[in-house]
């Protein structure tokens, strides 16, 4: 008997068998294209700060723990696997356009202050000198340092890499289901029929986590993203670029010897696979106004995915109401910054029975849950 | 010995062959991958009177007389090859946005009057009565009931098809020089060494026309274009709408069932294959400033292919200057439009050894060239 099968080989479910495959456990993975869901769109960026909202502190306590494990993790990944993950920690400049961005800017500093991070506030002239590629109309920065950023793919390949080494088994198949026997989870059921067996169950499908017929209703739901990757950008941006474009998000990733991520769409539209016109248009133009010579660069990739979303923005960590299903998903924008975070959560949980105190917060069942198994929002 | 040996694939190259087949003559093409130049970009406008700059009216004319030709050989091509080619008669509508657009409508229509030309001049209202797609902020148009479209990919298809039954050997291979003997053209040398004999030589590689090292210097010069493809558009648009957005010049032609052609850029950046971030941008932005409801639709393609650029933005057809060597080359934005008549015009010289009347003003001997063999201009 496998002791752990897990739904989903994106980010989370790679790392997450990886880790627990350190731990001792027999681990076989499913899915029928690893790395291609939400994974392959990620910017890469690890940035608890700019990302959180100003009343998601507990997100926000999640994500800073697990920037604050990313380097070792990377070290550590880069030494199991053999190849690079592309982290950066050149730090997050965020800028504004016009008096309301500027203003949007101010609050995000106090409440950054607030919390007693190192953030800097720039003149346009500071930050143009940080980065010397951003338009002239730029009124003002933020400079985030403890922001660090990876690439996403890179850190999917070595995963793949370092948990084969490490024993998992990946299995090629898509998920139609968990097998349930005895009233707990026992494994996992694949399209073609064929079963998988596993003494827990992780469930890491990302936007796909809510719709298997025997798991208890999740509030995960698809949050379409559209991204872009620019290529020819070799030398143009110091670290990552994020803006206030009238009001409009966009941020710039440098990533690799001279690529450039620019996204994203945020759509509750969902599972539409679509690449939109108004999508693409909004993103280069957001990112032109930011910085000019984007026009230049070679759009080397347009992609949709979709985030899974949570009500509260929130991953779904550790035990579900079925016995045996370990949650590992609802990671949002986030899902790239929490990937050790939730890798070293759920291997303990695995390994030991106990959820670490840093996850405790983030398990399903801080929502209720109606009679009728409809989820009702926060309790 | 094969009569004729056609160097590219594209359209042009097909239909020539083609024709050719059905004059009694024996043909091979040779491309090593058919219809993915320019033919594969290009929109299908069949535009001579829109398209034409002022001063061109020999170009106007022989478009005009290629214009009157496609709907027997559209018909023709579809019946010898089962195969529909998407011919709309539609008609083309051209828009402005700014008092300078309006202006150039103006002159575009004394113009079109002056040659006696099918054009109404509408008004917003009327525009959006037969676009009801349009923006409200269009101020005025064009309706040029003349022009056609038809879908390039599609005629591509039906060529490949009807030449084949017309006994055209197709040979995958590229094209490295035309083979000579005795100064004249005997064939075409590939890049695997073999050569194609050819009693005599159709040079039809479009933008590529220029680089073969026996070929006497020819005026063709790669013009970059970049188009989108567009999907989810059935029933946007009644025909193909050009507009001016601003002094900026775009297109969108409705084909097939769902789907919208949006280009195109026209830059001089020789071989360069880069989709680039600002090609893009500026292409989206003025369709959805054109027709808003752009901005829902799929962006399914975008790419960026050479039109065969030459001093006058007129084909070179007829013979060279290297006897047995026939040029069919130099169409540059109007590829798909010329494609009758360059057709029939090679067929004749070939089975007959004169050059039709009506592409006699377009053979390579307009331009002079000088002692090094640099081309000097029109003479």
């Amino acid at each position: 008997m496998t002791d752990v099968a897990v739904a989903g080989g994106g980010l989370v479910g790679m790392a997450v068998a990886w880790r627990s495959a350190l731990r001792g456990l027999s681990v076989t993975v499913v899915d029928d294209a690893p790395g291609t869901g939400a994974s392959a769109a990620a910017a890469g960026m690890l940035a608890p700060v700019t990302e959180a909202g100003y009343r998601e502190e507990a997100l926000l306590g999640l994500g800073t723990a697990s920037l604050q494990r990313w380097p070792a993790f990377a070290a550590e990944l880069e030494a199991a696997s053999g190849r690079t993950v592309g982290l950066r920690t050149a730090g997050t400049l965020v800028v504004g356009f016009d008096e309301d961005d500027v203003r949007e800017l101010d609050a995000l500093h106090a409440f950054q202050r607030e919390l007693g991070l190192a953030v800097e506030r720039l003149t346009p002239r500071e930050a143009r000198r940080r980065e010397p590629a951003l338009a002239t109309r730029v009124r003002g920065g933020l400079l985030v340092l403890g922001d660090h950023s990876v690439d996403g793919r890179a850190v999917h390949a070595a995963l793949l890499a370092a948990a084969e080494t490490a024993g998992v088994a990946v299995v090629r198949g898509r998920v139609a289901d968990v097998a349930v026997a005895g009233g707990r989870a026992r494994g996992l059921r694949l399209e073609d029929g064929t079963t998988v067996p596993g003494d827990r169950v992780v469930l890491a499908l990302g936007a796909h986590s809510g719709g298997l017929p025997s798991v208890p209703p999740l509030p995960v739901r698809p949050v379409k993203g559209q991204i872009l990757r620019l290529a020819g950008a070799g030398g143009l941006l110091e670290g990552t670029v994020r803006a206030l474009v009238r009001g409009r998000h966009v941020y710039l990733v440098p990533y690799g010897a001279d690529r450039l991520v620019v996204g994203a769409t945020v759509e509750d539209r969902g599972f539409d696979a679509r690449v939109t016109a108004g999508g693409v248009h909004d993103l280069l133009h957001d990112a032109i106004e930011v910085v000019p010579e984007v026009e230049e660069l070679e759009l080397a990739e347009t992609l949709a995915r979709w985030r899974p979303g949570t009500p509260d923005n929130a991953p779904l960590l550790g035990p579900s109401r079925l016995p045996g299903l370990v949650l590992a998903t609802g990671h949002h924008r986030n899902g790239v910054l929490l990937t050790p975070v939730t890798a070293e959560a759920i291997a303990e949980l695995l390994a030991t029975g106990a959820l670490p105190e840093v996850a405790a917060s983030f398990t399903a069942d801080r929502f209720a849950v109606g009679s009728s198994g409809e989820v009702r929002g926060c309790r």
